[in-house]
């Protein structure tokens, strides 16, 4: 076990022998519509994903927007009773990543934003996949767990 | 619930709000290989998005394609029975959308393309993934559901 | 079913009439994050896809790697024992496929990397997702079954 740990951290270790220059700047924008039937296991994946690219790049070099639709939106409602999604979100929020919610996807489901953690007017974009091509034109490049 | 509703459509109707060219012209490539176990529901969430894509950036500015390969070729098989799905797609049709359909999987799986519902000889392409990468040399983003 | 079969063989054929220039040289990267509860057969089919890819556009036209993180690296575990998935992986690497394993997986679950099948240092890169962003600023087009 002990030979295992140490192989594992000469792996992993190996990102600090990346030459410095390795990750150049980079704009992504993830694309999250759930991932049933256990939402809880997907939403943790994704926010601990971005957070391991974040680490990876460094948050000056990475600018993050995710783009809530469909499923994805409950996220934001589980978000209000579970402590560690919520903590996760504030988290990356504060590191610079945006999340931005589909307002069709609201209207469709009769959601309430203000039922929303942490979501406010100007999180709102008109649709979700419109926006995952807007993004894109721009410049972004595209992930999608 | 009057409150809701109004509340929902003050955010929904944000979209109203965007300035006249929040969107530039799109190319999009939606990339279809079905959403099992429930294929129908994800080609009804699939064809829903696609028509609020459209909505929101106008037909005249966005070029849709959407490539079906492995499970998603049964969106054409399902269609021949389901009126909603054949309606769906011969709207989406009619505003311009391409559906192209993966020869790779018309072979390993046996499927007739004349039992496919509106697929003709000429939307059929040879390789779906060959055909995502193309469309994307070409400038188009991806979009997978 | 002569004639569904002489039908079918006459739309994928359709191949064939592609004009010689159809195809522009791609460099693609595909997204494995695993595909369960049936991971096998998600596996099985992601590696078809990349072989139907490479016949298509021709090995010399299309440079692929494959970004495998989270659930995905569980192919490099069960190619230990699943011969199929073991020779798939061979055939691909020898027409010039890449097979890029995630760091962060590695040490959150705790996996030693030599219970991998054919996976080298130099196949393991820091962060998955962090990889996916990076090729894709180089040029390389995404693609996620």
């Amino acid at each position: 076990m002990i030979a295992l740990t140490v192989l594992a951290a000469s792996f992993s270790g190996r990102s600090m022998a990346e030459p410095a220059d390795y990750y150049k700047d980079q704009k992504v924008v993830y694309h999250n519509d759930g991932g049933g039937p256990d939402n809880v296991a997907y939403f943790k994946r994704l926010l601990n994903s971005i957070q391991n690219h974040i680490a990876a790049v460094g948050k000056d070099r990475v600018e993050i927007r995710v783009v809530d639709h469909s499923g994805g939106v409950e996220m934001f409602q589980i978000a209000k009773t579970d402590k560690e999604i919520a903590a996760r979100l504030d988290a990356l929020k504060a590191q610079g990543v945006r999340f931005l919610v589909c307002a069709n996807t609201l209207r469709e489901r009769n959601i309430d934003p203000s039922t929303l953690y942490g979501v406010t007017e100007r999180d709102i974009v008109p649709s979700g996949v419109a926006e995952l091509a807007r993004l894109q034109g721009m410049g972004f490049v595209y992930i999608h767990l």
